[in-house]
């Protein structure tokens, strides 16, 4: 079984179990697999707030993060990468109970840097955010 | 008493009881707070790591735009500012039960947008990363 | 006539006699132009190239910010927007000779900042770099 | 001779003869040069504006990453690093004839990524830009 089989897999499960214990908190649920792209759910909660009380950018920039960082595992290359750059625009937010999603995106893959693209998204088709990142392949 | 006052009667305390649900979470305590500029100390908890083991970049982000927005304040302005856009460079990393320190710093305060830049270091000095942030007026 | 209109009788022409100094240097030629998008392609030149002779990262800047910053007067808009920031992925490179073209987006049209995003791709399809930007409106 | 006494031989020199293209037109002058610093002062041009007659985003961007990228070299590493990215602040502009310089400084010298910053700042002292930046080391 390849790893992208194993997030395949996972489609319609929660990330309670999952391996990164931020993604545990953050409690995504995984809608979408496929080389380079991962689709997950998040249900915005009273914790991930700002003193507006709406979803706090810091939060938005974890979700983005942690799933752009998880995404790499779906190439099933046998190195492991860490986050070089985060850089994200936030274009709106939302309310306790919204429902928000991220779509992540390997941009370019290459031998020594993975470029990424990730949006979150609210349910009724809003943009929230959107992010771009860059992975370095650690060790030799 | 100004905001800036109020920051300063808080040196010591923990944000525990601040009004960012987000900033609770991270439970910081405040070290130094002047005009433009806080000092917040936080200590790496379980939940705050990725699948590693060491901090996870997205708590790193979560802790440096959330004290970056709260250093809005301490200009004692009398509008509100939200975050445009926030670009995070990783350089290092830290285990639980690490102490680790942002300071922020307000570079250009215009009419529309505030300029900012913040660190976040361990407690042996080491640099773990370094944030920039735009933050716009919002409503007349 | 609307803007979009002036830069629709533009589509075909260089923009070697247009407003922009630097752009008349970057000397690129208007593709198509729609509300919030334009096309512009560019042919690399000598000046152009860093010293591994292949086209500069500051280049491949001034391309995508100097076209980002047209597309914000294809929306007719009464008011005049400065960058508040830019943000550049490098992909891949170009070679003297080469047609490279930038295709711009707005985002976000907001009250006081405008999201945008570009592409710079080679005539071959290759894209060489994602730039994202704010731009702020000035004055009242 | 090291690099960087290569370097500190040409303090003084402008970059006309250099080994950058961008480099050459952008005309700069090294002021001074350290281990992973350089300073380097640019006249602005009728070249280098922007419609509104002032220094555009674009070459204030090239300026930045143009000095960064010779920085590397200051360092006198056996190997060459190409740009990942770069994300710039626009703080403030500058007019035709006035003096404006970069001053760069390496972050963190990593194994495969240099992490680095620049300002640009005017000769009254006044700040322009500031940017960050991520090169990879390229090829074995």
């Amino acid at each position: 079984m390849t790893m992208l089989d194993a997030f395949r897999a996972l489609v319609g499960s929660s990330f309670a179990d999952g391996p990164s214990p931020l993604g545990r908190w953050l409690h995504g649920t995984l809608r979408a697999a496929n080389e380079g792209t991962l689709t997950v759910e998040f249900v915005v909660r009273s914790e991930f707030l700002n003193p507006a009380g709406t979803l706090h950018g810091g939060v938005i920039t974890a979700m983005l993060d942690d799933v752009m960082g998880a995404t790499v595992y779906s190439l099933g290359l046998p190195h492991v990468y860490a986050s070089v750059n985060i850089s994200v625009d936030f274009l709106s937010s939302a309310r306790p109970g919204d429902v928000v999603t991220v779509r992540s995106e390997v941009v370019r893959q290459g031998r020594t840097i993975i470029n990424m693209r990730a949006e979150l998204t609210r349910a009724d088709g809003r943009l929230l955010a959107r992010a771009t990142s860059n992975l370095c392949r650690i060790g030799e």
